[in-house]
């Protein structure tokens, strides 16, 4: 299409769906995305197959002009020097929404054929995800057009994180990953070669979006740069994006993958810190991003306490904070009285450190934590709170869950480390199921809380 | 002690070994000792304890003079203040090793008792261990004086790691997730403050232990820097340091925990750099070229190649490869045409990407993976190999665990790279069965890559 953008709402949240190549063979690319879409979505479905009358239930069409009500999306999974075809079959059909499937354009040497669907594009004014992408997911309304079996790969519930990835394979197993962690999210975009529809119009899409909070990417290498980053700043939800090929040999390999400009990194590091977009370098720090955000409030501002029963992981803790560039709260005055008190009444003991990172000692008991947690969240230094949980500790079990849970009435973000075995498992995943994200590493609590703090105090 | 160390033999293969307040009450430290001591310990035990007759089924003895046969080792966890007199009998009956699990010392304030401590380990030339420690395991002969209890903190069981935690907790979180990851250790020591063995004093004894292969440290600082980097120097084995306290806020809160002077940070990076020892900065980092160490043999040069079904993993594992300072290996000519082959044979298709990371794209099957994997693993420029396996796709299964497992005949690394959610967990563990490491992104498979490199190659 050319011009302003029409809303993207036919592709996110279309009241009728075809599925040009549906098939009802087991295996096939055109069977999945049927069964993908057989699952949960509402809407009316059109299989379009030249030989069946029938794909799974659903009345069969040889052909989009076939159907005679309105159609608001097409899925195409045809062979690539068939899609400029059916793509301008969608345009005399008055169908304005296209998500390609089908590989083999641009990445296998074939841009002719992209420059073909431009054209068709162009004259009818569509909105084209793809191709050589998976499509997308929006779990509110059921909309699920990912080839991968459900059995391969879970898909996520509803939630307020939009992800949008360029590359499929990452994109999925990100979605996988964000199903085994319980992260929610409101839209899941693999946009492939972006013959159209591209980051840029995503993020105005997504922006305006009532569902989404926050958008996250993987990038290889972005389309139109200045488009894109006049969006971001447009744009007053917290972006946070994966981009890599940072390196020689990464924006090698993506020239290969995506056949990506993966351009000169300091200039894309230098747009995304204009833009206030937060940065990460590894598919783990998003994850833990994500998983704070979909659990904990943003942090108001960017001092962070730590209680621990272990001073070394307090210790490492304290690098890592300051490695990421956030702070340790300098404690109020009332504060230091405070723990004093509790010292004095037997409540903590004299050989914890009561400064921040706050050493309750090995065999801190879960009253003990409930003293000191107290006391540091009442403070009003105190923006966040990362508590150390070596559960290894026989004096830690089931009552230590219920005072962190009881944290989270201050609406301050809590975020708890437990580098735990076998023994301890269940109660980091019972934490889990209270709302407080849990992380193994104390660098990973720092980098989750790093992401709260972007998000609050952009 | 004073002048050249006696072997610390009889600390890690003792006969026999007396516990100094021994106890029957549940939840008391001394009891819990016996009873880790009781589960696999073959040798003689005694505990001293002045009221009772028996602990747990031992014959107790009201003092350690009572004892009428040899004691190789005395476990001590009395009260801080009685303890210097329990050192002086050691002295006495001839107990020439000795662990103090107490606290209340220098970290109490309390360096005053070390100083006697110390004073009868110069008179009676002892070899002690703590105090203010977990103490020692040494799985080959089922020694365990660590007091956490097992159904908290599990024990791994016997390989070729020591590991050495001045931090307890930290020891203790470290030895509970190599259990669950299932990586032997051939030594474990927690020496908390160290009033007589130090880390130099381990590395030395470690050095000439036909059980170690591989020695790895939790350090927040050291006591004699000169001596410890002489160790190290004369020590023929890999070593690796996870030290803390590395920034400001970590350095002073390092002195808070184990009253440790960090040091300046650039300080202990050039020692390191000089001794030729491996200094990682995170407990990941840690735990991920651990398991490598103890499945993988060790790469005998810096050059790495990928094998991947999704090319942004690829891309991002380059870039974590180029940022750790490691090699994507040049292919020879030979793998060039041999890879040109298989695409004539259509066993690799046109659509792959065969430079290095090797992109075998998305419908890549157990049998492409085979075609590909053996080449590179021929490849005389390939020092190592990461495989990168996106279980989401429903080309993978079963099989791809099998030609996996077989690329282990070459003598060179395998790592694995699987981001995968619940459905492909039980994939990444039966490769782990098959003595695969696997990881879940590619930056922590390169960093164990990095592990088995800097070992290989010192």
């Amino acid at each position: 299409m050319s011009g302003e953008r029409s809303s993207l709402d036919g592709m996110f949240y279309p009241s009728s769906i075809a599925v040009v190549g549906a098939s009802n063979k087991e295996g096939k690319i055109g069977n999945s995305i049927m069964k993908s879409l057989d699952r949960e979505y509402g809407g009316d479905i059109y299989p379009i197959n030249l030989d069946e009358k029938k794909i799974l239930d659903y009345e069969a069409f040889s052909s989009l002009l076939e159907i005679d009500s309105d159609v608001d999306l097409a899925v195409i999974a045809v062979p690539a020097p068939v899609v400029p075809d059916v793509v301008k079959e969608c345009g005399e059909a008055g169908i304005k929404n296209i998500i390609i499937v089908s590989a083999g354009f641009r990445e296998s040497g074939k841009a002719d054929l992209e420059e073909q669907i431009k054209e068709h594009d162009d004259r009818y004014d569509l909105n084209i995800i793809g191709p050589n992408c998976l499509g997308i997911l929006n779990p509110e309304v059921g909309l699920d057009t990912i080839f991968n079996p459900p059995e391969k790969q879970a898909r996520p519930g509803p939630g307020s994180i939009a992800f949008l990835s360029q590359s499929g394979a990452t994109g999925a197993a990100i979605m996988d990953w964000f199903s085994e962690e319980d992260i929610g999210i409101s839209k899941f975009v693999s946009y492939g070669n972006r013959v159209d529809v591209d980051e840029a119009d995503l993020l105005d899409y997504l922006s305006e979006d009532p569902e989404t909070d926050f958008i996250a990417y993987y990038i290889e290498g972005v389309k139109d740069g200045r488009r894109f980053l006049e969006a971001a700043k447009k744009c007053d939800k917290p972006i946070m994006v994966l981009k890599s090929g940072r390196t020689k040999a990464g924006a090698s390999a993506a020239s290969s993958h995506t056949a990506s400009l993966a351009g000169k990194d300091a200039v894309y590091e230098g747009a995304f810190k204009e833009a206030e977009i937060l940065r990460v370098s590894t598919l783990r720090e998003l994850f833990n991003i994500s998983k704070a955000i979909s659990r904990q409030p943003l942090a108001e501002g960017e001092d962070i306490a730590i209680v621990t029963n272990g001073g070394g992981v307090g210790v490492m803790a304290a690098d890592s904070l300051m490695d990421i560039g956030l702070d340790l709260a300098d404690f109020t005055e009332e504060t230091a009285q405070r723990f004093e008190a509790a010292v004095e009444e037997g409540k903590i003991p004299s050989t914890a450190s009561l400064e921040n990172p706050v050493d309750i000692v090995g065999d801190a008991d879960p009253a003990r934590y409930e003293e000191a947690l107290k006391i540091v969240v009442e403070d009003d230094n105190v923006d966040s709170i990362l508590v150390v949980l070596l559960f290894q500790s026989p004096m830690l079990g089931q009552g230590a869950i219920d005072v962190v849970d009881s944290m989270q009435g201050y609406d301050k973000p809590v975020i708890a480390v437990a580098p735990g075995g076998v023994h301890s498992d269940h109660l980091a995943d019972e934490l889990e199921e209270r709302g407080i994200p849990v992380y193994q590493t104390s660098e990973e609590g720092v980098e989750a809380l790093c992401g709260l703090t972007y998000c609050g105090v952009r």
